[in-house]
């Protein structure tokens, strides 16, 4: 059973720890002795109360969080968040900065608009194709919230440190590396991020935000789209996506119990990202994309001489049991993504491939 | 592993068909010969391509539906539904009926309040503590829909008939009795169910809306909040829960080639219902609380002659096997929720319980 399985380099949904699948298989028609699946218990069982409650003390462990942030989960991804956050932080008269790094954060940017939000691009990267992410940027002090995407998947680039925005709490899309390393929890008001990179399957999103920015909650929007219904609720006003709380709640305890926390598995993902990219630098054959400063420790993007060799590079890695290695399809080119769960043992196999792939093509 | 699990009557998430809990099980490491768990492949793989079409194919052939159909997979459940359709559907100046027969139709009537929308409560059985399905409503045929709750889970109320609106598309949250039996889908203009009674596990919201109704969707909502969204990009317009969808699919090719389509289906429905009904009215101990003409074949809901004995009823069905019979904590009493799902052999070992208890006790 597992020997058929292959190395997954996909950019979400992707990989997950085999310990976490494998405990989800075992217990799947009889959930802690309830004699029910995870699927069928019932969201205000001492079962499923105990899974989410676990899970949000994880959260908080592992981040070191404080009194003052609530953990919520939230279904429809960080697409939802686009519009989400600005519907519930900016009233008439707010302001709020984006940061445009890509394509995530532009689309971010759309949502805020189409409601007609006041917010300030306070920079950008579009003028090199988002290959590198903007230093020196002069934030509003005015702001209600600065908003970044920390890391940015389809270009390959990531913020290696957190910019100083004069107090100005960061609102970050963190779907792609979130609990890849340690943060600095003071400069962040609101964090926002699809379980299906990091954490989990597709199907919740966790959000992460502070007492100050809750409390900016207007009561008159949909029930469903108030931060503070979550919040009140534990994320159970409504039935929440039970089965993805779950395997978010063992990733989390794989993370803190089989890796060691956010340290290890931030050297660890420096180890994985550093084999690629020390491949690539070695290379006079693969080019990677993103600025050398910029490079994104979770998704490793790059290009072959021609499209033709990339196609053929993508097919060979398939044949030999290494998937999901195709750069997205607005960009080209070839991605792997390394996140959490990808373990060093698929990603040393992915660079004696390529070093086989090029002396053969090279 | 089969032989501890126990007969489930929760309302919800509910009980899943066995044979697909199987299947998820012995795929879950490797879906599909993709080397991948359902939870870790792309929802743009040919894979899940495969599977979310099936779903929307079996959807269309189960209901009997025509091109004028769209089948979405939306996220947020039938909550965020109650604020999603007067959004879409209710321009300024246009107006909508709403029947109140429960907890949930109070909650669909208060977020098209909230959002401000002009909406015209056309009749409520509020007056006997919504234990029946209002007959002779005077619908408005101005309405650009009719919006009912097709059965009620907590007070155990559901259309038997659905009404006669002179024309106006009914919208219909059908959470609780999708599939449960054939419809004239001539009536309807959008329906829409949270998964987690009768189709699949939380976590995702089925929305079934024709081609006229689907033109109102202003451009100026936000995207993910947008019918029009998920009918251009087949639900996919960002990451759908994959895991959701899959199994809403192996439960749909159940109910199609397992029990063999909706006519065979609510014949079992009835036959469940009945023998519960039956065993009520036949005892001086059990007392449903629905009348008789709107009790629902979803939702068994009774009280018995004290608070303690129903108590000591809960108590001792679960020593025996039978788990979720304790009534919604809004309303108490004892309820047994018997989806699709639930096998008539748990119906049956129910109604063997009632017997003995109401000997002991009666």
């Amino acid at each position: 059973m597992k020997t058929d399985r292959i190395h997954n380099f996909n950019a979400g949904p992707a990989a997950l720890p085999l310990p976490v699948l494998e405990a989800i298989q075992e217990s799947f028609l009889n959930f802690a002795g309830s004699g029910m699946s995870i699927t069928e218990i019932s969201h205000r069982s001492k079962w499923f109360e105990a899974v989410i409650n676990d899970a949000v003390a994880r959260v908080k462990r592992i981040l070191k969080l404080d009194s003052r942030h609530h953990v919520l989960f939230v279904q429809g991804g960080a697409s939802l968040q686009f519009c989400m956050l600005p519907m519930n932080l900016l009233k008439a008269g707010d302001t709020a900065d984006y940061v445009n790094t890509g394509t995530w954060s532009t689309k971010a940017i759309k949502e805020a608009t189409l409601q007609g939000k006041s917010i300030n691009v306070a920079a950008s990267s579009e003028d090199r194709n988002f290959s590198y992410i903007p230093r020196e940027i002069a934030f509003n002090t005015d702001a209600v919230y600065a908003h970044i995407t920390s890391n940015n998947t389809i270009k390959g680039t990531q913020w290696a440190q957190f910019p100083s925005t004069g107090g100005v709490p960061i609102a970050a899309d963190m779907s792609s590396d979130i609990f890849s390393r340690p943060l600095e929890m003071d400069k962040f008001g609101l964090i926002y991020a699809g379980a299906q990179k990091n954490i989990g399957p597709a199907g919740v999103c966790l959000v992460i935000i502070r007492d100050d920015l809750l409390a900016r909650t207007p009561v008159n929007i949909p029930t469903m789209l108030r931060y503070s219904t979550y919040a009140e609720k534990n994320s159970m006003y409504n039935t929440p996506p039970c089965f993805a709380i779950y395997t978010v709640q063992l990733v989390l305890k794989w993370l803190e119990e089989t890796v060691g926390g956010l340290d290890k598995m931030a050297e660890l993902n420096r180890k994985k990202a550093g084999l690629l990219y020390d491949c690539m630098d070695a290379s006079g054959f693969y080019r990677g994309t993103a600025e050398k400063e910029s490079r994104s420790l979770m998704n490793v993007t790059f290009r072959l001489p021609s499209e033709d060799l990339e196609k053929d590079f993508v097919a060979e890695a398939a044949q030999n049991g290494m998937g999901g290695l195709k750069g997205h399809r607005s960009v080209g080119g070839c991605r792997a993504s390394i996140y959490n769960p990808t373990p060093l043992t698929a990603v040393e196999a992915l660079v004696d491939f390529m070093k086989t792939f090029e002396r053969r093509h090279g």
